[in-house]
């Protein structure tokens, strides 16, 4: 089993309730300060997890009611600081643990892209993971000066952008820095090249200013659901993030890639599938219970509203609260329908999915005791058929060191997570286990 | 008198034998390990100085020849990692000295600039500086897949940059985040605010997703010589890098930027001019003398050709090598004419001229015990009327090192430089001891 660490460079994650809640508020939370993830990723570090991972977004949200107010109010994804620097931040405080952050090809030539993360996996030993998504949001393309484009165009451009990065990658062979002192020969020309790429959407002729690194550009991890999405996921990933409340779901989503992994002539393990939850630990099934009702409290049914309405792009003050989710037609819904249905399969009404989305973003929540959450997720697995967790808390830090605390040793117990880390970098991080690793 | 250290994320900073340097190479230098730029930047703090800063271009040239095998062979500052997530590393490892980079403000969106300097300033506490420059070279838009703008336009371009930074800057209040837990209000929507800009090259709608830092945004760098260069960084700057070979040339530049900044309704001590300047610390006069042959003698002529070439992004193999340079017409050639003089405003060869700027790229090379050195940077500064300097190493760490421990006790027992740090961002550094700082 593979763990992730999900995170943001904000005040909040997947819960709109964590900044306020007492346990956040005790711990003197300053979501501002790197310290603050600089311990975070010593505990998930402690807990042997493959990664930390900071999602990302360049914008604050006014879908829902058309102002800037909501999403203000209730932190609704918003401030965000720029995770990239945290990255080599957190590599100079941590020494195993994988280094993740989402990083958009919408608004950046592949030249500037492909040197930033070659730099940061050179500085990190090879730690370095990179969420190549492309920007759907209106809001976020606003701030850029641009219209929204379409998602094909968005994804043929993606595909672009992650070819051009690999041709500058690889313009420097491995052995080209020679450092002959003697005769003054820093680099052999022979082994370095250009690119000289002309395409659809980009030009650059290199080569890449940035030697060949330990992982030859960082991991790539995405989180695709569309059809475009899925096949650049197929094409390029090596770890895979999916929000799938029914296990079902995530079985169906997990072999749809891995039969496109094949078609491209890859091995379907070279991308694991982590499956994102939200852990809520409890001295007892009933003082789990009454955490979860006690967080959940925390998130008010506007913030739902607007955070929902923020990841449609679709102002969802135009639906009545009571309508059933999965009755709608509008297609703007059609990216989030599996996140529409209740375990037995039947449909949520907006407030109920609402609701949900302010409290986890549709992220399961797996409550219990210690040894019930390693049951519920040995559960998932075994129906879903993925290769781990994606981790998201209810409270910062403590829920992250509860889980580190409490759920690893009992996952390692099982033999179902590593004992130790094997590899130094992220690749063989994700590999570890399946025999194909260090 | 104000003290920064100059250095890049690659094998050659202003000297290109400094990587071959004996006391490069028994120093086990590895430019790609952050360990390093720690260790550098550890030792500049222990020294007192305001920063260490971090110059940065996008390419590796081919001017010279039209090959890249020259640059390659000899480091002619390539290769170059990005600077950018050194400064957040640097952050987590030292405590009080600023951290400056080169960042181009040709091949991005000032949104994402924005974003990416407010963050930095965050998790350094106000330590980041911004050296804002526009790029010229063709090898850098080729790269990028531009054709090379005129300078002028390239300045008009800059120049909005920033308008559009600085207001996203402002997009928040201080006192915007409030984090209400009780009532559920994380931010006053009343003190954030669109910035809507609609300019000649940018639009950008806002607010930033960043709340202000310390220095609500970083300190802005500069070191432009055109016209165009020096009226930004009369507008903009809080610290200017000059390469003025004679002090004579120094103290007209630095009249110059004075005098454009009062126009411009700024204190001329609000932009401090830093000098740029490369020691050659002996145990005596001869020693020193013997040190800086030895350095000299490593820079391959063919080198100098090269970086000169990259510099002026011009071929110089079209002149010949005992053509007098200040008899040159070529308008490439002007901006860099004040380094083609000797120190008795004689002209200098392309072989005197390139073989210079290839072992310190025409900063003067301040040669001598402890003392002398103190001697010339008190001479310097009487003439220019400068604020201090930008120093450059011969060999790396050790000058680096040579120069804190003994230079800078001989400039505090003369009363030139601090003996504490008073204040803790950048631009409080920079004040310091001119009675407007801390």
């Amino acid at each position: 089993m593979h763990l992730a660490q999900f995170l943001t460079h904000g005040p909040s994650f997947h819960s709109l309730g964590m900044w306020r809640h007492p346990k956040t508020v005790e711990a003197g939370y300053d979501w501002r300060r790197p310290q603050l993830y600089e311990h975070i990723a010593r505990v998930c570090e402690r807990g042997l997890f493959d990664m930390v991972f900071f999602a990302d977004l360049n914008y604050i949200s006014d879908t829902f009611t058309g102002t800037l107010d909501p999403a203000l109010r209730f932190a609704a994804q918003a401030p965000e600081h720029d995770p990239m620097p945290l990255l080599s931040w957190l590599g100079a405080t941590t020494r195993t643990i994988g280094l993740a952050a989402t990083f958009s090809t919408s608004n950046q030539h592949p030249f500037y892209a492909a040197r930033m993360w070659a730099t940061i996996d050179h500085l990190t030993g090879g730690r370095a993971g990179w969420n190549a998504v492309t920007s759907l949001n209106s809001n976020q393309s606003a701030n850029y000066g641009l219209e929204r484009a379409a998602s094909d165009q968005r994804y043929d451009k993606a595909h672009e952008f992650m070819q051009v990065c690999r041709k500058l990658w690889n313009s420097w062979d491995e052995d080209a820095v020679v450092m002959d002192h003697e005769n003054a020969i820093f680099a052999d020309p022979t082994r370095v090249r250009r690119i000289e790429h002309e395409g659809q959407f980009f030009k650059s002729r290199g080569p890449l200013n940035v030697v060949r690194s330990p992982q030859n550009g960082p991991a790539i991890l995405q989180a695709g659901t569309s059809p475009k999405g899925q096949d650049f996921a197929a094409k390029y990933a090596d770890a895979l993030f999916a929000i799938q409340p029914r296990a079902e779901d995530g079985a169906r989503y997990r072999d749809s890639i891995r039969s496109q992994m094949e078609d491209f002539g890859r091995q379907p393990d070279d991308c694991k599938v982590l499956f994102g939850m939200q852990p809520v630990i409890g001295e007892s099934a009933t003082h789990a219970r009454e955490k979860q009702a006690e967080h959940n409290e925390l998130v008010p049914l506007q913030a739902g509203l607007t955070i929902l309405s923020a990841h449609l792009d679709f102002d969802l003050s135009v639906i009545g609260l009571d309508d059933d989710m999965t009755t709608r037609t509008e297609p703007q819904l059609e990216r989030m329908r599996t996140r529409f249905l209740k375990p037995d399969g039947s449909g949520m009404t907006l407030r109920e999915v609402a609701q949900r989305h302010g409290e986890s973003v549709g992220l399961p929540q797996f409550v219990g005791t210690a040894n019930d959450i390693a049951d519920q997720m040995e559960a998932y697995i075994e129906t879903a058929g993925g290769d781990g967790f994606m981790i998201s808390p209810i409270y910062s830090p403590g829920a992250i060191e509860e889980f580190v605390d409490q759920v690893v040793p009992e996952l390692q117990r099982r033999g179902l997570f590593r004992r130790e880390y094997k590899g130094s970098t992220m690749r063989e991080l994700l590999r570890q286990g399946d025999g194909s690793g260090v």
